[in-house]
């Protein structure tokens, strides 16, 4: 999986910050995460192509997570795009968007289809041979969910030399590879334990914002390899993280110490801040693998 | 007046080029002209004090005329701002933005005044003791309106040598700069234009964009003194001016010979040229007084 944030800032777009918006790519598919103001500025300054990205999630109808959408939908028209797009998000999105196209009588080039959310209940709402996507519930002032994004394990990896020493046909490998045992001519059972490798460890990515501290979600987004966790706020703030439904860098770190993710990620700061190195100290007094989102930052894992 | 642009390129916000808006200042007025993806940076950027910005028109429902709207509405309202804010646009923009704000649960700190434009015949939309703003119907794909801002007329200039020279007493000063004449004690009537001097000329701006070519707008912005007419392509593509409901560069010139303006400053320019200085020779085979509009560009007048 590779990470690109476009944007982790809360509020508004500013000269140097961007509202949040994040680009994962699994296996070669590329999905859009959120899109405030300035998304399709951010995708081309990161060089991500926009024929690429057949999947927007959204995870809340407030403005700096919304608002660069339908310049993002009307883009991809004037490129001439054919390929279908899907878009998830909150219930009241498809009537946004389909209002804003029929004003601007504007309709697209290609196939526009919403999936809009209802469920206070995590649920699946993609899924193909490589890739499933879940809600994660969020707690914030408006209805909000986060998105578990799971590669699907691969096939295991054929242990040759096994095979060969129990005299295995080669017609029997694919059923290896799929986990099955293999009967021998005597009657004798393989473990397929012994005539395979585990894959290639399935890797999963967890969004989470924005919301208040909300121990709901560790069952969902547990042993994730990246929680991207927003943390609006610093220790001083917590009260006011308490009052709007955000969350600390301290309350970050907790959610991910005890969902035993791999990696932090933190986002969503507050532009009150001079800076944000201080998100990170703050963090990391609880949850040792932090990583300071910003905008721009792209790593794989 | 002075002029910022904002942003005067077509279609969809780049890296380095803006959607359509202009900032227009008239003797302390700020009044904002269209509003594309990213306005707000814009604004920031050329250091445009939100708060002093009460009055938006929006020529048409495309997109990069619009999509800025909403999100520098929000923004208002994060700043905390309690001032009324009016938008001058095509019916459609209220249920717009209302179903944004209604969606994002996000109702504005201050008042919001709309305007609903539907009218095919030019009308005044604003006025009060220092400006008019008038609608320039346009002929676009869309129903669109450009914008004629005026100066109101200021006093006349006292002549205080004539009227000394008259022995004119100075209760009697006010009705000369109102325009009056002034009868002396024996009856002779001194007419005003011995006692006081043109005012300072009242300016005008015009804003056309966008539009086909369309003789109808001349009498409308007849000598103005800044014309800002949209130029989406060169000669080259003239066929296509005409199909898209576009204007050339040379079509924007022989607008602003045939209404006697004093300056033409071209723009909307389609992003499929390299650079934008053919648009400037092209309409100087027509019209001498060009100025090339770009981002960021400002100037007083």
């Amino acid at each position: 999986m590779k990470l690109t944030i476009l944007g982790c800032y809360a509020a508004t777009p500013r000269t140097l910050t961007n509202p949040t918006s994040q680009v994962l790519e699994i296996k070669n598919r590329l999905f859009l995460i959120d899109c405030g103001e300035g998304t399709q500025v951010q995708l081309r300054k990161n060089k991500i192509k926009f024929s690429k990205i057949n999947h927007i999630f959204i995870s809340h109808l407030h403005g700096d997570h919304l608002y660069g959408l339908i310049g993002t939908i009307s883009t991809f028209s004037l490129l001439g795009r054919t390929t279908d797009l899907h878009i998830y998000g909150p219930k009241g999105i498809k009537e946004l968007i389909l209002l804003q196209l029929k004003l601007t009588e504007s309709w697209t080039t290609y196939n526009l289809f919403f999936h809009e959310l209802e469920s206070k209940e995590s649920e699946v709402i993609f899924e193909d041979n490589r890739v499933i996507v879940k809600t994660i519930p969020l707690k914030h002032r408006v209805y909000t969910n986060g998105y578990l994004f799971q590669e699907k394990p691969g096939e295991r990896k054929l242990n040759v030399e096994a095979a060969q020493h129990y005299n295995i046909h080669t017609a029997y490998y694919q059923k290896i590879k799929n986990g099955g045992n293999v009967k021998l001519d005597d009657g004798t059972v393989i473990e397929n334990e012994k005539l395979s490798f585990d894959p290639i460890p399935a890797m999963s990515y967890a969004f989470c914002s924005d919301t208040v501290y909300n121990e709901d979600v560790i069952p969902i987004i547990e042993n994730a390899d990246i929680l991207y966790h927003e943390s609006t706020f610093l220790e001083s703030e917590a009260p006011l993280a308490q009052k709007t439904l955000h969350s600390t860098a301290k309350e970050a770190a907790r959610i991910a110490l005890k969902a035993n993710v791999k990696h932090l990620v933190l986002g969503h700061y507050s532009t009150r801040y001079d800076g944000i190195e201080r998100f990170k100290e703050e963090a990391e007094e609880i949850f040792p693998n932090v990583i300071l989102g910003d905008d721009g930052l792209s790593f794989e894992f």
